[in-house]
């Protein structure tokens, strides 16, 4: 049987850690592409370039792994992936990630790791965005891995229902083990952001923009929840964001 | 009693047409305060300018309008709109557009107006996009304003369910009339990539990413159907992106 072909992306950009530890990984279960950002691309949602164009070019920076980087966004990068680098092989799985830094609760709209998991799941490609709760560009992924290849082989497996790509993130190292892994949903959380005003120095005003994570979410069968206990979140994410609720709620209460 | 207070966005720019007419038609009805893009943003999805700094700048492009050009994205636009520029002042509804193009089915998820839209919907705030399904920057809104204006005041008038913002797509100017308003779902399509492979004049090669809109769904209630057949599309949108029905499936049938 022919190994399972598996693109890789990421935000980091192709030289991240992160992303050579999934590349190694993969490498354990199938044969993989390599499609990433050439610089990091991190909270560009799910940006992709128009009006502008594109460059790829080959990247030798994994050994016996066909991997190229990209200008473009991560959703650019599986869009070309797709399109042009794979043509008419289809990949059994696409990976993004492991992102330097967080993607639970409403970072997913942020993320650029998640925003190439759900362009591929668009694609109708079985699709898993990984992040590791640890912005440290030498953080350790060690524990992760193990759990990677299983969630992969899974995929798959099994495969994912239409439509939806998995967001899995890992609690970071600590002394005491990881719990176990939770299926869980997108916490009500939200970034409360804070404008840093300075001046440069020719007196003209600029702003960092400084955020505060803020969890409003009091469950525990939420993706927040289950990271700051030691256990590692699986939230099934779709891009259609019809609410059918309020669908519902709309055309029945108000004038048309 | 107090006019309400009403934020504009846009992703073309503040100096779009699109943005004039929707700044005009909200003067109507409520006090504006404008903090739009100082360039197009187009495709920008939910990127947020992280690692970077942002500059802001007051505008007398509108008269008797308070407004402010903001070098970052829309959803930057709307964070600082309402962590800097309001602080104090809450809006009581949040505009984006009127974008110069579609942004119906799947390009939602690309929208830089749709993500205005949802950054205040996560900030609890009444959102609503507008995009007009022309591209032409001197493209006709003139059909578009009574909707607009009705829409918005209902908006304020009833509010919107929490975590809710709306994507309301018009159909282009046409002989015909508009048929009425389809409160509907997001059609299942997608943009189908072509990159068009160049090379510049030092021999590297770029691409152009260019897409052909694919539409898989066949039914009419869908936004899609909906502005093909002459009628505007409210789609509530939602940025919860967890599926209930996924988390079910993969909690019971997969190996944990």
């Amino acid at each position: 049987m022919s190994k399972p072909l598996i693109l890789v992306s990421n935000d980091d950009g192709i030289t991240s850690k992160g992303i050579r530890v999934l590349v190694e990984a993969m490498q354990i279960i199938g044969e993989v592409v390599v499609v990433a950002p050439d610089s990091p691309q991190s909270g560009m949602g799910h940006a992709i370039t128009i009006g502008d164009t594109l460059k790829l070019e080959k990247s030798v920076i994994f050994e016996d792994v066909e991997a190229f980087e990209c200008s473009g966004t991560p959703a650019d990068c599986v869009k070309i992936a797709k399109h042009y680098v794979l043509k008419d092989r289809t990949p059994d799985l696409v990976v993004s990630g492991i992102n330097h830094g967080s993607n639970t609760s409403i970072s997913v709209l942020y993320s650029g790791t998640m925003s190439a998991a759900i362009e591929a799941a668009l694609e109708g490609l079985p699709a898993i965005g990984f992040s590791l709760c640890d912005y440290a560009s030498d953080a350790d992924f060690s524990h992760a891995v193990p759990y990677i290849i299983k969630l992969a082989k899974q995929t798959l497996q099994r495969g994912l229902p239409k439509g939806i790509a998995l967001n899995v993130n890992f609690p970071p190292i600590q002394n005491e083990e990881i719990k176990g892994i939770k299926v869980c949903k997108q916490a009500n959380a939200k970034w409360q952001e804070e404008f840093d005003e300075r001046h440069d120095p020719y007196g003209r005003r600029y702003f960092w923009m400084a955020g505060n994570f803020v969890n409003f979410d009091k469950g525990t069968d939420n993706d927040q929840w289950a990271v700051n206990n030691n256990y590692i979140s699986v939230v099934p994410c779709q891009y259609d964001l019809t609410s059918k609720s309020a669908m519902e709620i709309i055309s029945k209460e108000w004038e048309w």
